[in-house]
């Protein structure tokens, strides 16, 4: 299994039309064979034309069909598990067993977002009967449901080549929706993207859907990307990467003919607040946790840890002081492309000249494409309407933030923008007092934690991966991980008065689908008499 | 009860400090007293000031207490009925007996959205509870819910001076999803505005709720309205209206530096589909109910039809020739306001001189500011493509296409921009064949009417009142009327491995409010083991 270069348009192919780019190893610096083609003007029209044709067959495709697809997506990630980790590894720098994880997790968000398609209460299905002698007007039957948005475009992220990629979880989620897709695969890994994107249209075949289910197209730069967020037949968009990536394509969006949405998982400073009893009761453990937190994935996670606010006392400093030698001696790692190291070397550097800031940490970065951890240190004072400090830097850099007392912990509370996770440590004494300060957090962050760490996310029907602006685009009122995602492609429609053999199986008075229904009020799985 | 002109600042007032400006009576071009005095740029940032400060305590306030709250504004509604009618005739033009249904439609609504806050379903509680043995990771322990957003700000409308104004859907949505609401009194009716307001600020007071629970400004032109959607402090946006007014909204909320959400129902044509079997079975009662909800509010709501698409038969050319003549012998109805007048006048000169299109009655309108029916016929061909020809006449205005065909049809329905609803009206044996022609409709609308008509908005637990762009701004996710408005008013936010007394009363394991929850996978009015 080896990737020849090719965009995937439906069920074909394009010429080798726009410019050809090669993956680098981050690692070593090699360019990677093959070459790619940069998609041109054509081949976004045609994807994006199969992707409208087939969106009539895919609204009405049954929960049960759809999560045999994505069921079938997952199988074959998992039997060409070893090819794929090959490439990826190449592609990225990131460790074996990581990649392996990173298969199986995606495996398993395919399944668990196609069983919920199956299942069906996403669909927030409700009838109300008809009362033909209410006074003064009869009441009408009304029968409502989510139904798909049509053709979605999905950007791979560059940190999961997997799980945020080409059948990653804005591609599960807007299939299991009933949507088709369109991946505008990631440039750092376009091998990865393409072997995946092959599977993917494998599956299309071998379930018989059509042929606009689903394009891949590559780019070197940025012309494709615009024109698919452009192009009328689009309906939404999905994205994970950086804060400027996705707000420009939130406001190429918005400024459409017809606006449609954009779900961008975007910059993310995921703060954690220690407060002095669980410094006193724990400090080792935490010293482990937020040095084992910020650093996966070398720092290029959407949850690391990017700012610790602590107040100032004999043993917070002694924590740090601690943290920061261990962090120092702490050998580089790969990261995942070269330009996302140097933003990192720049950054850095950018912050390290800041009012107020204090380097406390610096390991030694040697190789072509790698960082170690450069942390710093700033007292709230600085912290507090900076707006430089709140930004994320991607890669394995932290902030400590000091406060001289409680109130000062509470104003940086206040003064957060929004993250997709904040982290609250208190000791057993403390805890039951600090209802202000977890209402704060929750007020600034799509997930609060007590005493635990950010990294490390549950895909599940629960979890919430979003937040406040800037985390994500829409401020948090829908999530990218979990089977809420499903909603983000979907929109409701009512049916008045029909009769029942014209409706769609999900709303007919028998339940055929035996789905968790609103009928007159109630919940029920049952038919309506 | 009569209104002062002062705007209502939380528990305060303004000083008289911009333009002072007075409601029209439309049907007599009367100026009514007294002045109002529009707000000015502080009396902005008090009123969003006041919604920040009380945020925190409505996030928190349980959704019985919500209940209360909106009952009391409901009950008080109807005892000063007949007051606030008496004014809003005077304001509106509008016949007593609709101002009376819309009262008791107003306090319908609030009732139905306190009750749905108090169930609590729409909170979409989840919870996953911990697995500290599951290898090879233990699972935490997530508990999610949607969390108010804060701070919103409600256009009134000119059309509904009570459903969707100052108590409006809108307004009792957001308060049911715990949002503290600033409102922009729409200019036509201040009076009224004024009136509903001060009901609204005796039930806060009533309800010991904080100052900042609700505030109404009133303003001559646009920018109280502009610096209100610009406002930091404002998180979300409610709007009911004219397509280029919701989206310059739109595209201001688009481009802050934090974007916020607006729900502006716009525009809408509202199609209707007449079959060949429909008209042969039912000339008479067709051209009775086109007539009814097509002049209904003489032609200002938001659901009258503004397209009838028919196939060219003998017995459907008379049913159009018959209901010209009585559109034609119409008498002339009061419009809402002289620009709404003056841009019906406009807009069906316009249209009147657009290829292929011909007027097939005119109504006499002589008064002040009234308009009788002025409807027009044009083939498929002229309207497919015609952007113009799409758009809405708001007023009693509707154009005929005409069909050679079935084919023709189709063509047309693809051809649709968005719509609040679109109809069908089907013969007995043509009824079952309709598959393509409902889905393509269901494609365009957010409601979709078998045999019936649009008007007439039931607001229940399965209506859906929105569509794709440009019916609403936000492609017709989620709807302005029924249970299901209050998700727009709220984020989703997810705590991990939190003590069970630390968490919102709704998450925790006893369930002391009886919600309904989703519990690892399994719905459950039942408390957590």
């Amino acid at each position: 299994m080896k990737p020849d270069g090719g965009n995937l348009i439906g069920f074909g192919s394009s010429g080798p039309g726009g410019d050809v780019f090669k993956a680098i190893n981050p690692a070593t610096g090699e360019r990677l064979e093959p070459g790619f083609a940069s998609a041109d003007a054509d081949d976004v029209g045609r994807a994006v034309q199969l992707g409208v044709e087939a969106a009539p067959a895919w609204a009405k495709l049954p929960g049960a069909q759809r999560n045999a697809f994505l069921r079938r997506i997952a199988d074959s990630l998992e039997a060409k598990c070893a090819d794929l980790v090959a490439r990826a590894r190449l592609e990225t720098g990131l460790p074996e067993a990581r990649l392996k994880g990173e298969v199986a997790r995606t495996a398993g968000q395919l399944r668990l977002y196609g069983e919920a398609a199956e299942r069906g209460d996403w669909l927030d299905v409700r009838i109300e009967t008809a009362q033909a002698d209410r006074s003064p007007l009869p009441k009408p039957d009304h029968r409502s449901m989510l139904r798909p948005l049509g053709p979605v475009v999905v950007f791979g992220s560059s940190n999961f080549p997997f799980a945020y990629s080409v059948a990653g979880g804005d591609t599960a989620s807007a299939f299991a929706a009933g949507c088709p897709v369109i991946v505008k695969a990631h440039p750092a890994h376009p091998g990865t993207s393409e072997l995946v994107g092959r599977l993917v249209l494998h599956a299309v075949r071998d379930c018989g859907l059509p042929e606009g289910t689903f394009s891949l197209l590559f780019d070197a730069g940025f012309s494709v990307g615009q024109a698919l967020v452009r192009h009328p037949g689009v309906k939404a968009v999905g994205f994970t990467g950086s804060l400027p990536g996705g707000r420009a394509l939130a406001d190429l969006a918005a400024a459409r003919p017809e606006p449609i949405p954009v779900y961008a998982e975007m910059g993310s400073i995921n703060p954690v607040f220690l407060l002095p009893g669980a410094v006193e009761e724990r400090t080792p453990a935490l010293i482990e946790g937020l040095y084992t937190s910020s650093l996966a994935g070398v720092g290029q996670f959407c949850t690391n840890p990017g700012v610790i606010v602590l107040q100032r006392t004999p043993a917070a400093e002694r924590l740090v002081r601690e943290l920061a030698a261990r962090l120092a001696a702490t050998i580089e790692g790969v990261m995942l492309t070269p330009g996302i190291r140097n933003a990192f070397v720049a950054r850095t550097t950018a912050r390290a000249e800041q009012t107020g800031v204090r380097v406390i940490a610096r390991g030694n970065a040697t190789s072509h494409c790698s960082a170690a951890p450069v942390w710093f240190e700033t007292e709230a004072r600085f912290f507090v309407g900076n707006h430089a400090l709140s930004e994320e830097i991607f890669g394995p850099s932290s902030l400590v933030v000091w406060c001289n007392d409680r109130a000062e912990m509470l104003q940086v509370a206040r003064s957060l923008e929004g993250s997709l996770t904040a982290t609250l440590h208190a000791g057993a004494a403390e805890a039951p007092q600090q209802g202000e300060l977890i209402e704060l957090l929750a007020a600034k962050a799509g997930r609060v934690i007590l005493n635990g760490y950010p990294t490390g996310l549950e895909v599940s029907h629960a979890i919430v991966h979003a937040g406040p602006y800037p985390a994500t685009s829409d401020g948090g009122r829908s999530t990218s991980v979990g089977t809420r995602a499903l909603n983000r492609w979907a929109r409701l429609v009512c049916y008045q008065n029909f009769a029942d053999e014209l409706l769609p199986l999900e709303l007919q008075n028998a339940n055929p689908l035996g789905l968790r229904r609103l009928v007159n009020g109630e919940w029920t799985n049952g038919t309506v008499q």
